[in-house]
């Protein structure tokens, strides 16, 4: 009769331990702390794009130990431009749902920080309100252009303005492990090797964990002549979307940090549902489209509907 | 010389025109009207399923005619569960982007209203406001269950209640066109036929533009012993979600209104995506994805990155 | 019984007309109409400030004919500086309660336009969805700073710049009575005349619906001079709030079109409410403030409570 | 010279201490901590409402120890009804607004928790994210309907079904000082003395923090009532909007832990707010309201725009 009712108890806290999320966490540490190490270790890291709460929780289902939250896939799916026509509150809510929906951390793409340093130092404290774990915030004026697009301006920051943003941000973080990413433009903007060194290392010494060093060349030509003057005095991040072709092996090699996989999963969904939809429409059926796409338990798997389920039991009362 | 002039005048109008979109309207008919007119025409119609701004622009590039702007879809894309877990000024947002993005009309799919009759005919101005055409409401209780989840209680609300909100938003609409689809719950609650039929009939009194039958079996027969009684009162919208192999042709014959293609571009997005991840995850390289997904000049050209560059000619000063 | 039934349907619409406001619109003219008649109109007219739906409609119940949005107002009442803390979405919601609650127009106190060309023009539209009737966009950077503070920098706009994003935003409104008012903050930067009427002239070519020049002079010197040189080439509305002494009559003499009342309902708000603390605080009881404060009733009254019981009267069943 | 130097740096940290707020915390402890210490003091402690970030300012600085965030007073400011007309993410975000501007913690009215047990436990997380220190849940049914409004149908919420809800939120809290309060409308609802107790039981049984017992009389016969079988079997809160006249010293004899001055902010700024309306609009000049409302000096010392000029000194580039 004990045993059986330790059983049944037993039952009970499995039961609330999934709903409760405790015996999910497998670590204790801060999604900033874990920013951080992944940032700072001499291993080669990978990042993955993500840009709703659905397509961050598959980043971290496929094993990846961080999320990029992209400006360029966030605008995207919203369906504006990568020109802040979304405002920073907007992009806000989406990395909520982000940072709701997984437990590794998220790195978000704060474009300019949204204004000036008092935008960017307010921007800090709400993303770690809600658990995002770090901002990237890019050397050129609001509202920014996507730097990937070929003829525009693309004007810098006044290095000086954009030091003390990177110090107002890093003054303000409440946790020290909060980690603010400053973006070199410099070989974007069609400025040379020292511009770029020179930008780097003053937003190291304001205080930047790490500098993502930012190329749209096709070869990895800029990111070598970098890192060979570099010194590795901080992490260096890079996005090979246009030097995609590089061996990963070679970012090795130069003493690369971390590796952002910026907006394939964006990209992916694009043609998936470009095709889908040209298939629905010509087919009228879905016969040929129910094998191809994810079924819809897997959609409610994905929503975590067992926890829901479990919760239920607990919370609802038995009719 | 003049000729010259009326040249460059004409360049300076086209770009003008396509900043202001005045070419593009094809039709110069209200959203509202255009979805009253679809639901209500002889002719089989179909809304594609879309859950963001950026899908909406795929469905609308697509030839649909219409939008299904889904609650499972939209919470899933969220992150979250379809029971309510985003407000619904959440969910007005992402309906806000879906319809900036196009010029098809949207349904959105409006799960219970929100709460009571008052919840929902303010959702109705509010919709109003943001450029939807119509929204689909059920008559389940607040917060809702997914109607095809598994071995969960789907409560009906109380059919007088339901036709007096159905009542209350038609009142409170201000364009005369904008639609209200009562959406019946029977089958998927378990009732019959007649239940059906009973709240279908009070739902049409009440003034609903159309009735939304849902089923959750593999095969048409709710659908068809509905259609065989229910006499055309007024228009009828299926979700052969589940009975997807019954062929389109048959719906003509029973006649459907509109088919709704519910869920099938989040559904497509997630496959991509999981796909997309698992690749990169195990390759470390973006070699064997680049060729797969969209470019992204795609991405650039999906986000209307023409109109904003014609008009950065015409608003930025010239340096 | 025919007369009987006659007067219970006269009393059912009377309810019905009283929820649906069919009897409160005395004018049958959009609101951007109005706004763009007050502007126009050779008589004085006054703008009454607001920054919460509750304070716009004390504004119109007073019998004003118009509420300034004032951005120093919203953001004090949210707790934030007037120095776009808030983002623009945050004070967009701020006066989409505003329009909710009153039938009159607004003119919202959009700052800088928040960023470029692009989001001014994108604002036009937003604010054109929720019932705005017009927005005021001042020739300074942002993030702006308040114009009132003293001892700040407060760089104007390029004029070449600030003139194409008042063209911009007056070719994207649709609705063509939507007002664009080009404030003109040449005398609070510290310029003189000759600047202030350089660009509003500017302005005013633009398209510019009126303009708003600023003064922070306790006299108002600033205003005569502007008004002797502009020859009534469009309305000219002004702020008095440093130059209250001068008698109404004088901005009559001297042509202007709007004076708007800027801030005092805030100010009045903030001088009640710490009073209020103050006492309770002190005397750890209501008995002295229950007769100095508004009666819940009257907050019901103001909430338009009756609306709601008339409303449940139609729209939820009797038990 | 060495002595000059450590003087500039001397002033330089307190700007920083400042800016950094780091002199400001005369507490180290958590908000929440302070909000549970309040409630379980023995000694009365009081909350006075806030509706928005300015009067939750107010309110601290008057000397209060804690903030109640009054739903009737936050849908009153936003124009709406205390019918959950607004969403809970307008709500929250007011809420947000009040934490950021306030070190005191804030007792958010959370109504019913704005839908079942799973969209509190979800309501709790958010609110634990954005510092506010807890939430008073009410055992009514959403929508809800005010308390203080005669004539209206005030159901409760099956008590086993809100019992369970209570226990959602205390078990997915993260902060284990974050206090959910249970309100008890038995007494509203035309319920007797036995309800109340019963519930308040189950309630405490269920984990809440205090009990909030409402009574619409103008005598405090219902609290007696209650107070006199509770027991002091947790906290007991109340809200003397209708019993006013009471002697406060009759509250620390009955043994109530916190009284809750709910509204009287909201109400003092709506009369003078209406008095300064009709004000201007007869006299058409500030002549007369000057020296009656709170100087620009002061709003902007509120705005706290002191910090601001200190960050500016340290994070804007000099020119």
């Amino acid at each position: 009769m004990a045993h059986k009712t330790r059983l049944l108890n037993g039952g009970k806290n499995l039961v609330r331990n999934l709903v409760l999320g405790r015996s999910v966490s497998t670590s204790s540490k801060r999604k900033t702390t874990l920013l951080k190490q992944l940032l700072s270790s001499p291993q080669l890291a990978f990042l993955m794009e993500a840009h709703s709460g659905l397509s961050a929780r598959i980043v971290e289902e496929a094993g990846f130990h961080g999320i990029w939250g992209s400006g360029l896939s966030i605008s995207a799916q919203l369906g504006v431009r990568d020109s802040n026509e979304a405002s920073w509150t907007q992009v806000l809510e989406v990395a909520e749902f982000m940072a709701d929906a997984t437990h590794i951390p998220i790195l978000l793409d704060a474009d300019t920080g949204f204004g000036n340093f008092n935008n960017a130092r307010r921007l800090v404290r709400k993303l770690e309100d809600r658990g995002i774990a770090g901002c990237c915030i890019e050397d050129k004026c609001f509202p920014k252009t996507n730097s990937l697009l070929d003829g525009r301006q693309q004007p810098l920051a006044d290095i000086q303005e954009f030091t003390l943003k990177i110090k107002a941000c890093k003054d303000h973080q409440r946790d020290p492990d909060f980690c603010v990413v400053a973006r070199v433009e410099a070989f974007i903007a069609g400025w040379g090797l020292q511009e770029a060194l020179t930008r780097a290392e003053a937003y190291r010494n304001a205080g930047a964990d790490a500098i993502l060093i930012h190329s749209k060349k096709s070869d990895p030509s800029d990111i070598e002549a970098f890192m060979s003057q570099w010194g590795n005095k901080c992490p260096v991040m890079i996005v090979p979307t246009k030097y995609f072709k590089t061996p990963t092996e070679h970012f090795k090699e130069l003493g690369i940090s971390t590796v952002i996989w910026a907006n394939h999963n964006l990209r992916a969904s694009v043609s998936a549902m470009q095709n889908t939809c040209h298939q629905i429409m010509s087919e009228q059926s879905l016969v040929n489209i129910e094998s191809k796409v994810a079924s819809i338990t897997e959609i409610f798997r994905l929503q975590q509907d067992h926890e829901l389920r479990a919760a239920e039991n607990l919370y609802l009362p038995k009719k």
